[in-house]
């Protein structure tokens, strides 16, 4: 692909609406581009902070606008489920409800229904489960999931996949796949039903997503089936569920070897910030993922040397920031014994300040990755953060455990 | 008392520190003034918000500033066992450990070593206890409390007092009493001694504490002794601790009697709204209370025309903000419907809402309280405001039992 090219969504096309690449890096496959929907436009590479109950925990939507985050995402399953889409409408849409005028992606669902509620089954209609907070009983079909995302306001929606274990036999798999290939079609045509286009043009972009789970056949074979259809974006879903680094980097250049290029990719739920160079080389625009903010609350904040834990015995007398070169809000503010303090004295104010730095971080992080691929020093300067970030801790890896455990249906302790 | 006289403290005198009295309202005791602190002046009556731990509860100092506050509470107790007096002073005192360059008042430690601390013991010398936290030993003495205040970095120190449940018999409710002015007088000694005065002449300001009790004569007897020691401000302890709120104002009466005109009176720990305009009415000039930022945690949100409960059914579909004339940055940004929302799912952002607005309510009370004493509407705008303000309900009133049991020392739950 040449550099500097400006590519019209050839999707459903209309207006401004859909992605614009900038260029292309001429070492690896790192993209620079922007997303336009119709409440703006993102720079990418994005980073989408996770707002899953209408809420970035413990933060306000201008401290998310400060981290430096244009979009954030919001999940689906827990909106439906509470407050719900009818309240939400009512309130003027999830935009207005939640004080966020900025673009939101919303997820279909499908993933939570899997891993957190009860009951679930799934026929070729669609899927019926229990709520796991009251266990009221719903149902999420391809066509319920566009009509929810629709009715929250969102600027980019997620179609609705059949999730199953990553390690279930071949057959299942594939039969998991035909159908979320089918409810793909679903979704589309739904959503071409009702949609509402504004007299700007303007109207919520539809992605569709590949699966395919570590089989590289497959992962090629679904990436391929969502390039032939009209989406405005592709999302690779199903990675980062506990699998080793290196299988998930597999996985993803097969999916990525067959994504069309005029299209934005947007790998779901990824990740953590050594995630995120190696991602973006093989050619990823955006991703979302909940770790900085949740290990966040638990006081370990990331630094360019890797992640340090503010609890530690060795921050108690620490006057300067977490990291001085930050120019965070928290960093700027306040000192990592003040931090430390806070979290040994349970105040609430500590989860606040960690997610503050933490967001930040990701955001700086993917201002650096940009400037790298503008002005060709991406590779370079990704091996640079690579040799000199401390990878994981015993943290992470029970936490990689844990979603490896729900992805195959087993306890998770 | 002359209206729009200017009185110099006639305690330790110097620089431009202390009370100035700008007026007196005719019609009752009210008064306007202010009270000028090393870091700068407080406008009078004035509310302090509790930061209890360094931390106003779940607020940062930039959103306790916004609120209005110009002046915020620490307690001794807390901090001299978590950090720790050593690491705030290396930290370069408290201000700037939490990041508020504004005045800060603490308490002595002795209430919450009464109401928290295990085993304590109290002698002649001090009272000796057990933390709360770990069950490590620890001393509190007249010196040590303005010790520990000194190393803080406080504005505004308060002296030991002997506390002792509030319906003990009269023998033992004297000897507290008496032992509570002896240390006084070591109090008023050693901070004489260990002051330091910088090259403006600035210094630390130190209160008195009045008690005595529910006894008429005791509170008079006490207020006497106090009025004639050469500190910078009176205190009122032991009121508000659960009893019925005539009979609080009737022995903050008795207190206020037997002040000097020329100190600033603080009343400890009171209070709710209608507390507030009651008490300035007998000529309180400064309060605090843990009661805002409590009960907003709990979802409790004041109005002028009394607290509601925004985690109530009403306000699930209660699209406009928890009060439409107010101003503080929650109302100003979200609805009674968002807060409702964030409640029931347990978001860490509810309580800092809820808490912003609580705040923001306590200091637009003090300002309309300013505004009616300088206007001379006073007594006619608290008639006016007790009669909109809807006081108490069973929340309320399980707290008055809990702290009232807690000042009988009996079981609190």
């Amino acid at each position: 692909m040449d550099n500097e090219q400006d590519i019209s969504s050839n999707a459903v096309t209309d207006h401004e609406l859909g992605f614009r690449l900038t260029m292309t890096d001429e070492q690896t496959a790192a993209r620079l581009g922007r997303l336009v929907t119709q409440r703006g436009e993102i720079q990418l590479p994005a980073f989408m902070p996770v707002g899953t109950q209408a809420s970035v925990k413990s933060l306000s939507p201008d401290d998310v606008a400060r981290t430096g985050s244009e979009i954030l995402l919001a999940n689906t399953y827990h909106l439906m489920l509470r407050p719900g889409v009818d309240l939400i409408r009512e309130a003027g849409g999830l935009h207005r409800f939640m004080a966020w005028p900025r673009p939101i992606l919303t997820d279909s669902g499908g993933f939570q229904v899997y891993s957190l509620a009860h009951r679930r089954k799934v026929t070729e209609s669609g899927v019926e489960f229990r709520s796991h907070l009251d266990g009221s009983k719903h149902q999420l079909t391809p066509e319920r999931a566009i009509d929810l995302q629709l009715g929250f306001g969102s600027d980019v929606i997620m179609p609705l996949d059949d999730v199953v274990g990553f390690d279930s036999d071949a057959p299942i798999q594939d039969v998991a796949m035909e159908r979320t290939h089918r409810w793909l079609n679903r979704a589309i045509e739904h959503f071409g039903e009702r949609v509402e286009v504004d007299r700007n043009g303007d109207r919520p972009l539809l992605f569709g997503i590949a699966q395919g789970g570590f089989d590289g056949q497959r992962r090629r074979e679904s990436a391929r089936r969502v390039s032939e259809v009209p989406v405005d974006g592709c999302s690779i879903g199903g990675l980062s569920v506990g699998e080793p680094k290196a299988l998930m980097l597999e996985m993803l250049e097969h999916s990525m070897s067959e994504l069309s290029d005029d299209r934005p990719r947007y790998l779901m739920g990824v990740g953590s910030p050594e995630d995120l160079w190696q991602s973006v080389a093989l050619g990823v625009d955006m991703f979302d993922c909940v770790h900085p903010t949740r290990v966040a609350r638990r006081g370990a904040l990331f630094t360019f040397d890797g992640r340090v834990n503010v609890t530690s015995a060795r921050f108690r007398r620490h006057f300067d920031p977490v990291d001085p070169l930050c120019d965070c809000e928290t960093c700027q503010t306040f000192s990592a014994a003040y931090l430390h303090h806070l979290f040994h004295a349970h105040e609430l104010l500590a989860y606040r300040l960690a997610t503050i730095h933490n967001l930040r971080f990701m955001q700086r992080l993917m201002s650096a990755i940009r400037t790298s691929i503008e002005s060709g020093t991406f590779k370079i300067e990704m091996q640079t953060f690579l040799n000199r970030y401390r990878v994981a801790d015993v943290d992470r890896a029970a936490e990689q455990k844990q979603k490896w455990a729900i992805a195959r249906g087993l306890p998770s302790s």
